[in-house]
């Protein structure tokens, strides 16, 4: 048997007039109608989910047991292998004047020569500790140390905003001394090979800000959770774009193909997501589906975008998808409600589908109807052992 | 003042159409009408419960803290006393060849010379280990070991499939190494007890398989927790026929008088149950019973069955009986859905009566209402706190 599991990031949102309550979505109707709603609190009542923290959780992890940071899945998700006692760290590249001060966090936001700049100061070796680097999109990238006695216990080197100074990485106990200093040793060698890398030259004299400075944040412990496969006893794969989800995906043990067309943006191709999730079905037992464009949209405060967003997705992406599937779970990672242009804890409308689920009385997966389903209010962890009893990989507790 | 639980066994079901949903009850509709219903998940979201755990559990007893294995109940069922310390196996009596091949797991299911056989091997002291074996219904049996360094930590000997050998019983870790070593003894002085013993003679005799070795699986741990009625304050009586629920009350301290007729099948006398019911709620304030029925039917997928014995229990059992109580708890210890024919984590539709109770909407006990209900989704260990307020033997958290 086969399940389905839809994130649509950010799909809950705010108001009487949210994009779910007004879209025009016939083939979710329709499981809504054959399936039941409810509501998933992707962390716990009151909490704004991460979108690491949610995923985790909404892949059957509890985040206050599995979750070590943002740096490793960034890392994972890099492409970077990950082993007992490293750290991981988010990584922008950035803009400062001779005194370090912080012109530009993003450095114009701008790739030219990223990867070159990267490369330049990936494989140091410093006091035993071997620091990789690679760049992801934009001005950003992943970091991973590798060594003994390292630690997350560790201040960020970036200020998180401009015109201040870079940060001196400092111990936040006394496991930490020993990654404090190479990481501020890493931050004075980079600067060095930067400030003056052909690249910077070149985008000087093309006008873009030179991206002279690593700035890492975010560190993450990396450990190895019991793989998805093992723990549920399914055969998992994730078709996502974006790096993060991926990351978390990998984290878990799940395939991670990379998905042609697939870019983590609104402008997603649809049509070769809905495709990829066909051909990895016939091999795996859960699928994992992910779509950024409603979380973009959302803290882009633009409604009508996540509106259009939803109903392109119901007609490229769901429409022809779900009917193949024995359970089809649609929901989001947490709600970015266009009104607030950020994550929020409100509860997110979550669709169940399975050919003998007991039916409720709504309609549609929307606000205006979630909270009086079938499926009444689950936590995220829930979720994953609801779906596995649906295709009889449950386990009983007890006799 | 006087309340009921009756546990309908594997009560919940699937789909629009499940029994609850279309049986015709009348007596419990009247109940519905001026109660409330709800939802219960007897052990967590996404939790398949076995019986022994949900019945802990709705019996106000964690099972994450009070569930030590299942040999536990069913030593407790079949009549043993336990002391702490006490380790308790399920038997199963087997047929093996001459080199332990297990031929049939369970003797031909027939229990012809079965009470002689477990007599022949009941009351064996090896190491200081004192062994008492007993016969319960068919081929099986529970065991009990008593004695010093003992420890559930050991492999089972049953090989949980025909054409295997029996299993070598090994220690799961250090604290198991004293029980195995007994448990192989144990098993090869009842083989050469059973081989040649009078009673397998007739079995072979009659064409019947012999019962030649006892095969035990299911270690428990033996402890007593607090007695129901020193946790809650109220006199307590069971009303059962199928042993596990009497093993899981007399665990509690419940009284579990036989009640006669009261076979643990879907042909029990609801009648005898009902007077039986009626006969102790004068010396006891909490009644629980338990209808065995429901669990049968969903098992063997008989929709009709399941749906008969509820219309029978409304009839022989219900009517004339609710009214005599102040509070009346009708729900299941888990859901077996007849489309499933085993447990699920679906929740249980329950209906909770009280005089004074806040009425809500809902009609009837069945699926389709019970996720509207007023009593919203409880825990089972939720249930009997709820039940001892409204008899008036809950105390204040705080002043």
């Amino acid at each position: 048997m086969k399940a389905l599991l839809v994130i649509m990031d950010g799909l809950g949102d705010r108001t009487d007039k949210t994009p779910l309550n007004v879209a025009n979505t016939p083939c979710l109707d329709s499981f809504a109608k054959k399936g039941m709603t409810g509501l998933m609190y992707p962390i716990g009542i009151g909490f704004i989910p991460g979108s690491d923290t949610a995923h985790l959780a909404i892949l059957g992890y509890d985040p206050f047991v599995y979750y070590k940071g943002r740096g490793a899945f960034e890392a994972l998700g890099a492409g970077f292998e990950l082993k007992d006692g490293d750290v991981a760290f988010r990584v922008n590249m950035s803009t400062v004047d001779d005194n370090w001060n912080v012109l530009d966090r993003r450095a114009g936001r701008n790739d030219f020569g990223m990867k070159e700049l990267f490369a330049a100061i990936d494989n140091m070796e410093i006091d035993g500790v071997n620091i990789r680097v690679t760049h992801t999109v934009e001005h950003r990238g992943a970091a991973l140390f590798s060594g003994a006695n390292l630690s997350v216990k560790v201040s960020n080197t970036d200020p998180h905003r401009e015109n201040a100074k870079v940060e001196h990485a400092g111990a936040l106990d006394k496991s930490g001394e020993h990654i404090a200093k190479v990481l501020n040793e890493f931050t004075r060698r980079a600067y060095d090979i930067l400030k003056n890398h052909p690249a910077n030259k070149e985008r000087a004299a093309k006008g873009i800000k030179v991206a002279n400075i690593p700035l890492l944040r975010g560190p993450g412990e990396c450990f190895r959770p019991e793989p998805f496969e093992k723990k549920f006893g399914v055969k998992a794969v994730c078709v996502a774009g974006g790096a993060l989800y991926k990351g978390v995906a990998r984290y878990l043990s799940f395939y991670t193909p990379d998905i042609e067309g697939a870019t983590g943006t609104k402008n997603t191709n649809l049509v070769a997501k809905k495709n990829a999730v066909l051909k990895y079905m016939n091999d795996y037992d859960f699928v994992f589906a992910h779509l950024k464009g409603t979380d973009s949209c959302g803290h882009d405060g633009d409604f009508e975008g996540k509106k259009a967003f939803i109903e392109r997705a119901d007609k490229e992406f769901f429409d022809g998808l779900l009917d193949k599937f024995d359970v089809v779970v649609v929901t989001g990672d947490h709600s970015t409600p266009c009104v607030a242009k950020r994550h929020s804890m409100d509860p997110v409308p979550l669709l169940f589908y399975a050919r003998d689920i007991r039916p409720d009385e709504t309609t549609r997966l929307c606000e205006a109807q979630a909270y009086k389903g079938g499926l009444g209010r689950i936590l995220g962890k829930d979720l994953v052992p609801i779906i596995m009893d649906y295709i009889n990989k449950s386990n009983m507790f007890g006799e």
